[in-house]
């Protein structure tokens, strides 16, 4: 066997046998091991960040690019903001053992689901040291073991970070190994964890395109992940011209690195009166435009927009606008150049947006609201974990529910087959 | 491009088409397509019959197993209740479009889910040829495209079922293409359907386990699998000892070949006054008993079990048995050798009965209750496309639900986020 495969073994052995106890914990284990976790982390803050100045030291040395340094960095604000993470998961209502469905059955019994963590997490991720923190907490209450595998650049951080989680899951009675950091940075230790599938029930990968694409081909264990944000706005001839303009300049300019920003607006030909001002505006704010013909007859400064542009997620202040014959277009266009991340219509015409919202087939698909409320604070979930882009078990933001499974529960009374 | 992989190509392109009319396509439609492919069944039973005789003369040629005789053997009465199980999923409610869970958040949109089909599903299958009709019905009913892979032993069966199911497809005005058979049984096929990730959203193995083992091993694709169904029933010293026995009974001897059948009783060191009358009885009904030295003690005819037994799905008409010294040490025994199938305690105790149920991780947990529940039939929905063994997605049986997935809904009012 070799090293890199035993090492996985061993972490995975001790996280299967803290992911049995974990069934069982109590709640209120779980949620004192994390506002402990929070309390050390702003008492022994002088740990973390020493930790990260070697992190940064290290990154200097090793010319890291800016983005990636400040992605790296940590601050006290930053270490407060991580403590607060984990006391906000603490208050979410725990999702293990919720029973639901139950129902009796003309045999007498009565059948039901129980909700169940997953067992063993894998998470894979790059140089934001916070990741730790976050990631661990999610596991922890959904009630599954995390083996946590970050960034080389972030070791001394992540190390000093996993130290704090698993003294405080020790002092609130929780089994440490619940959350384990992978201690080195060899690179073959991520390809044994991708093929752990006696260990491991889940890969979570969180990070750029690059390394999604690395973890889903290699995995052997199932992956949750995220891929692209294609999403796209189409205004619809009904649409309120206001709430349509509002909604698109929202969903382009109010973040534009994030994966629920739009990239492309389709426009109904007969609500092309509402482009010109929706133009003007994404200009003013130094946004390029991208567009078809039609819409490059609005206004000079548009740029022809090429095939290439339907199929980019700019994650920058760049649009593309194509202007549609109708709704078919517009759908026929998401169908071929969309993520199935996030899509919004803006209509008034009830029938058009009912069959919008059930023919395409993304993730999160919206009516009269801005694509960029894709998100688990925003739905509700209190916190996520990341968005998938998968079909299977979860869609769209993935919260403490995403990271369950349901069993079956039979409650009986003798009731044997006939 | 090899030969396979083009012609799965060809299949995948045609499926994604069908899927994504499937989408919008009525429940009316829907029922319509499988009470006509039910009619034209009996109608044209003759050519179902005629073709299933060639299938078995070339089995006779072959010298087929005489089991493997009997699955592919098709009479008027098997395919009368193929057309009976067509209007059967016909009359189920259709799961597609649902929406749950719509709320208001503080934002002022709403957030809920809409119940949506996978998209394209694959069929791999042995040589039953009803399974092309069963698992055609319930991936059109859930609007999916199914794209069927038979065994080889049953091509002229399965070409002649499917003709039927398009035909009938064509006539209720359903995309024909919602059911494809793949047409040659060259083995190079399978393994270019398992690779088919840009057209099939999952594969599901329907047969024996070394076909199961064979597709999960090869698959790029999702895999819904059902693996072993080693099955526990563990009897609590506070167990009422009539309904113990009775449900020790039925779980061992209603039928033996299948994967909700127990394989292995636990029983309570005090409780072991029940199991005179349980070996007497399985005795008479000739089934094997195989035992721990305290099971031995009580029955000259007992076996001694070794570890191999706590770990076989026998499939037959023996039974292993083992005395514990408490619920723990049977949920311990359970967690090393089940396959997380199907697990019951019988017991009258509420605090040994509810950790029972909470602690044992299996797809299906039953408190006084015989494992032959464990059935989409007895769960409530309507039929069943296998019982799963894996954790993600859907556990236990899968009916109509585990071939759908959900996507978030946003219902807005021109909300921006701020």
């Amino acid at each position: 066997m070799s090293d890199a495969k035993q090492t996985i073994e061993v972490l995975g052995v001790k996280a299967k046998a803290a992911s049995r106890k974990m069934r069982m914990i109590e709640t209120r284990a779980k949620d004192e091991a994390l506002k402990i976790a929070a309390a050390f982390l702003r008492s022994d803050m002088a740990d973390v960040l020493a930790a990260n100045a070697l992190d940064m030291k290290a990154a200097d040395e090793n010319n890291l690019e800016p983005a990636l340094k400040d992605r790296l960095a940590l601050n006290p604000e930053r270490v407060e903001s991580m403590a607060q993470g984990l006391e906000e998961v603490a208050a979410l209502p725990d999702p293990v053992g919720a029973i639901s469905d139950l129902v009796y059955r003309p045999s007498g019994i009565q059948v039901g689901h129980m909700r169940v963590p997953l067992g063993v997490i894998g998470i894979i991720y790059e140089s934001r040291p916070n990741v730790t923190a976050d990631a661990a907490a999610l596991c922890l209450k959904s009630g599954n073991a995390a083996i946590l595998r970050g960034g080389s650049e972030a070791i001394h951080s992540n190390r000093a970070i996993a130290l704090i989680l698993r003294r405080a899951l020790c002092e609130a009675g929780v089994p440490g190994d619940t959350v384990q950091l992978i201690d080195q940075t060899d690179r073959t230790l991520v390809g044994a964890l991708l093929a752990a599938d006696d260990y491991v029930d889940v890969i979570i990968p969180r990070g750029g395109k690059s390394l999604v694409a690395r973890v889903s081909a290699d995995a052997k264990v199932p992956v949750i992940k995220h891929l692209d944000g294609i999403c796209h706005v189409y205004i619809d001839k009904a649409a309120d011209r206001a709430m349509a303009v509002a909604i698109a300049l929202n969903a382009k300019t109010h973040r534009y690195g994030v994966c629920n920003a739009m990239e492309t607006l389709l426009v109904h030909e007969l609500a092309m009166d509402c482009l010109p001002e929706i133009i003007d505006q994404l200009l003013a704010k130094k946004v390029e435009v991208r567009g078809c013909v039609k819409t490059q007859a609005i206004n000079s400064q548009v740029i022809a927009a090429t095939d290439e542009d339907w199929a980019t997620e700019y994650l920058a202040p760049v649009l593309s606008i194509r202007v549609v014959d109708d709704v078919d277009q517009a759908i026929a266009h998401i169908e071929q150049y969309s993520s199935a991340h996030t899509e919004t219509i803006v209509t008034a015409d009830y029938v058009v947006g009912q069959s919008f919202l059930r023919e395409v087939d993304s993730a999160s698909v919206m009516w009269n609201a801005s694509t960029r409320f894709a998100d688990g604070f925003e739905y509700g979930l209190g916190a996520e974990i990341g968005i998938s882009t998968d079909r299977l078990h979860v869609r769209g933001p993935v919260g403490l529910e995403g990271l369950t499974t349901q069993k079956w529960i039979v409650l009986g009374h003798g009731e044997v087959r006939g």
